[in-house]
């Protein structure tokens, strides 16, 4: 098929996406899917290890990820999209190399503490919880990609799929699977309405589909320099949490007046929300537009035509992976 | 299809089986399948479990495994007979139902403590294999049967498959999976040629397949009853090791007499395992003519046709648990 590079990334379908997530992953996406033959994909089983106990929670969000996805700009002619659940392979590949994966290596896992930590109101001592990082590996490695581009937090993931791949490649002396590279991604820069982490639990965010009219208060209310008690005190744009919204989304030739007019506290914060709601409208107003003409129909089309071509892939790895078994006669 | 209640029972292609697997399990399942609506099982995935780490020890025993359930009686025109790993849908359900089986449930597993034991030659502390009673799980419920037949040895398992299926139900609010009962064998009734129970590892079988000749010096060197030294001794059927094979192998008629020519002495063991030979070459010529008919491209019809059956039921399963899991949309 294609001659281009192989790059493999996905997101599990947990609800609507963000600015964060936008300026955090997808933006990467873009330049990505331009230059790589990129694969991205729902990751539902993911979801289910954590929402196992009501998996209703997760009705719904996989084909409104993809709705997401094509408003931010993935274009499905450039890369495929496709439904993790949809390609059986990948549950046989986990079945096969969760044998070649020691417990201890699960156990140690840094993000399996931080995620057991974090969602402690959830019972995730089970087995396929245990697992999820077998799962990952097999996400990546069935595709044989050069590269997945990762967040620091997720280079132990990356570690123990390289592990993985090592163990079994050297225990049925072959090279069947290639170790992937990372691509180290930036951390995200664009904080959440309060100042902390952009996140759905937190209530901080601006949804990529949310009407403008449920914005508008919320940009209203968003914390700026905390120093700058009255319009007259100057501000600092440095320290204003208003301030990386206006670099990300506001035409660049704005900045210069903008930063201006805070530090000489010749315009006020009302002022910059004001600016940042024309931003926002100019920036999400085609988004929402793509995402409008993303019917469910066109989301299956979308999927089907992506599952295909992962399939075609993931197909390939599994006779090469039976045929090391000796598992075909 | 057919309106015969479903049993489901499998094996490990771990080699060929013995006179110890045809009278603790296949007469069994001669009768079983006259009964009921049959699916046995190849079940390759579990031998690679305990095998990851030179997956070339179990080359060749798939084949080898249908051709002794052929030769032993099994017939793929009243039993679905299939190859575990050709169904997909096994490593799909056992990915879901990882996640709604909690750790402690399977560290707790008796079996397990006892395999690892067992095998401390083997590295056996992986993902994997700590999660094969989950597959096992999931090769029964797959099918929904009626009961398993199970050796008491069996019992834990089978408690698990219905605590897992009793969690996803109220869980989803569903009964998708009912129970299975337990249907408990008859303990295994033929000892090794050395009194010890018959076991690959021990040396002690007399495989369905072994050539007559080689089972000749085999039968002359079987252990009987210690305590008879000399031909004038008079001897004991009940502890005599050689008599359990009479009495399953040997015409009934024939037992009066060879009870009473050991306990008043008028035979001696020399003639008790002539004899016996002449009935072990009666009950494995059929046998073994069957297996030489079954050849490697009739394995492959009979799987062929039996993976058709079983992925039949599994491909309905898995809609009904993709359904309830909202994966589709």
């Amino acid at each position: 098929m294609s001659e281009k590079q192989r790059i493999l990334s996905g997101m599990r379908p947990t609800g609507p996406l963000h600015l964060g997530h936008y300026f955090g992953v997808i933006d990467n996406w873009l330049k990505l899917q331009e230059e790589y033959d990129c694969f991205f994909f729902v990751a539902d089983w993911h979801a289910l290890t954590s929402e196992y106990a009501d998996p209703t929670r997760i009705k719904g969000f996989v084909p409104g990820l993809v709705k997401d996805w094509v408003a931010a700009g993935l274009d499905p002619e450039k890369c495929a999209i496709f439904q993790q659940s949809q390609i059986k392979e990948h549950a046989e590949l986990n079945l096969i190399l969760s044998m070649y994966t020691p417990l201890g290596w699960l156990e140690r896992c840094p993000t399996y503490k931080d995620q057991k930590e974090q969602l402690a109101q959830k019972d995730l001592n089970t087995h396929g919880f245990l697992g999820y990082p077998v799962l990952m590996s097999v996400d990546i490695l069935m595709y044989k990609p050069l590269a997945v581009p990762v967040g620091k937090d997720q280079l132990p993931h990356l570690e123990l799929t390289r592990e993985i791949a090592r163990r079994f490649n050297h225990l049925n002396n072959t090279d069947l699977f290639p170790e992937p590279a990372d691509m180290l991604t930036e951390e995200p820069v664009l904080p959440g309405l309060d100042g902390r982490k952009m996140s759905k639990s937190y209530g901080n965010s601006i949804m990529l589909s949310e009407p403008l009219d449920e914005i508008m208060p919320k940009v209203r209310g968003m914390k700026t320099d905390e120093n700058r008690l009255r319009k007259s005190d100057p501000g600092d744009p440095d320290v204003c949490n208003l301030f990386p919204y206006h670099r990300l989304m506001t035409d660049p030739a704005r900045l210069p007046e903008i930063i201006k007019g805070c530090k000489d506290a010749s315009w006020g914060c009302v002022d910059c929300k004001k600016l940042l709601m024309e931003s926002l409208e100019r920036f999400l107003t085609p988004l929402q537009e793509r995402r409008a003409a993303c019917t469910d129909e066109r989301v299956r089309e979308i999927l089907e035509a992506g599952n295909a071509k992962a399939r075609f892939y993931a197909e390939k790895t599994m006779d090469e992976v039976r045929k090391v078994l000796n598992f075909d006669f």
